[in-house]
């Protein structure tokens, strides 16, 4: 059997996951081209859908897309493939196959997820479009669902600032959805990648968008919610990606608008709250390794800023006593700090008032 | 010695505290009026001030302090006293005196801080005043510091609520700072109680705010920031409400706006979202019994509302196999929730995918 075909057929096996299709590959001595063969497939544990189709399969539908593939110029990347995405194997119940127009290699870039709702605001929509521009610049490739709202305007912000974005479909690659979104699904591929587990011709479902939905997150470090209702689908994006061991980070906003609920919902949950886009690269530095990441949160209270700050007052004092005027001259810090400050730090036995209003460093 | 008197004396002994107010009652038999004579406070370990204070007090300060408390009804609490706050006697460094106008019994009720910036936004005063009502109405006297924007907000709104106030002041109580809510304060003082460390005619001067700041936060179960700017006074009232082992709440923003930053900043240390009333209520009800409250989350990130929504689906799959929309029909939840539950609990082997597109639950 051809090689080509054998991969179009694979990739419609019903009920298939990364892990079934390595062990029918295993099955198979190692060679994808001989998982459709009866000798290799009849002795796997499979579910009864994908055992029928095997025995059985969809030879018209298999014409078609390789004939799709050939004039699309798509290809087919399977699980067991050296270019398959290390972190999406990583995820429970990883695709075994996914169809892909653009750059495969691009899959295997440092991604982040940046989803959030279809209905967005103009400045939730801003947002996403900035953020994804810094993180483009940065060097992440920022993938996302190619959905109307915040999900168009971070594919959008990366590619303006000529980066690589990736899109993940909820139907198959040969129809773009929304279908206003064909041009922006064209640079995306030329910049990029678009991927789908769908065969081509598949509508785009309601019930696709949940599993295209844990291909966003498993593809990536960490995943950024921008604007989310409450019960809405970024939601769930989020907690797949928590569930894989990913970082989740959120956007607040006023408590006044519905549009911030989700993201404060998922920060009451345990995600990092973000402001600018450094908030998540930080994060991510520190996340780089392989261990399974935390998104709990055991920051001490004193922490970075206001320990430096802490540090410049007893230097000044080092210098010798002086008044909270003086200090302010020394150190350039707001006169309600520099008092603030010095209550902590006589209340910790640091600092000792002195006659005259003047303050001196204990030894 | 009378005991008005001593009590007046006591009052204004420099660098005093309820540690070393407790060491001179001691040392006189448990008899406040004894303190004043040196056979009991010289054998006590004292700052010089204290002690030159002692040798030679200032006896037409006392005297004037004496004419104060007779004619404005005022009261001196020592932390001797039954009646002083048991959550301010935790703090490190808790006042040994306080000067209070108005209900004494009001000190020792459940209080929550509410602080923010004096410059807060027409939203954040509405914010504030809203929340206070509401803690109000739930029991909770609100604590703040009489100060313009957040403070002014808090203390109007649960009076309009007909709950209690508590102001802490930064000056004397024989002047109103800012003097703009002397209409306040005397509402305050009928509805709860201004009090401050700082006795009469002692102005209200800049580093006296976080001294008054520690007091607040000391009375309280919780501090909760409305406005606040990054390195403003309400972030070090929030520290010290952390560092005694109360609980901080901050309301998030917009990222845009300078004066939600200072929330931003609490929350990302560990600081509790709030988006309504109600988050705070439930979180203090945890907090109620004595031991340390903790700022740390470490809530699993599939919790209340969620798991609620999954035992629906389970629970509505149990009646018989059915579609998505079947389901939707059964729970009322949207379509996409139910599709993205349905995905989870298929990866987690907990639900089947059964021809037809229906979905069973698994034994």
């Amino acid at each position: 059997m051809q090689a080509r075909r054998a991969r179009a057929l694979i990739a419609r096996i019903p009920a298939l996951n990364a892990e079934r299709l390595e062990a029918l590959v295993a099955a198979a001595d190692g060679d994808v081209e001989g998982v459709p063969d009866p000798r290799a497939w009849r002795g796997v544990d499979l579910p009864p859908a994908a055992r029928t189709f095997l025995a059985t399969p969809d030879e018209s539908a298999v014409a078609l897309d390789l004939a799709w593939l050939e004039t699309s110029g798509a290809t087919i990347l399977l699980c067991t493939d050296r270019e398959y995405p290390p972190l999406l194997r990583q995820i429970s119940g990883a695709p075994a196959a996914l169809y892909v127009l653009g750059s495969v290699e691009s899959l295997a870039s440092a991604q982040l997820a940046m989803v959030g709702s279809r209905h967005a605001t103009p400045a939730g929509c801003s947002t996403a479009r900035d953020f994804a521009a810094w993180f483009a610049r940065a060097g992440l490739t920022v993938t996302s669902g190619l959905a109307e709202g915040i999900d168009a305007a971070s594919h959008a912000g990366a590619l303006a600032a000529g980066g690589l974005t990736v899109a993940v479909c909820g139907s198959g690659l040969d129809r773009v959805y929304p279908a206003g979104h064909a041009a922006l699904a064209a640079r995306i591929r030329a910049h990029g990648a678009l991927l789908s587990e769908f065969p081509p011709r598949t509508p785009p479902l309601r019930q696709h968008f949940p599993r295209r939905n844990r291909i966003i997150s498993g593809l990536s470090l960490g995943t950024l919610v921008v604007e989310a209702a409450r019960r809405s689908g970024s939601l769930i994006t989020a907690r797949l990606a928590a569930d894989a061991g990913r970082e989740v980070f959120a956007i607040p906003g006023s408590i006044h608008s519905p549009l911030a609920r989700g993201c404060h919902q998922l920060i009451k949950q345990g995600a990092k709250l973000v402001e600018e886009a450094a908030d998540v690269i930080s994060e991510l530095k520190i996340s780089f390794p392989k261990e399974p990441l935390t998104t709990s949160r055991s920051e001490p209270a004193r922490a970075g800023a206001l320990d430096k700050e802490y540090e410049m007052l007893l230097d000044a004092l080092d210098f010798a006593p002086t008044t909270i005027d003086g200090l302010v001259a020394r150190t350039h810090l707001p006169t309600e700090s520099v008092a603030s400050m010095l209550l902590i730090l006589e209340l910790e036995g640091r600092v000792a008032a002195l006659p005259g209003g003047r303050y001196g460093r204990m030894p």
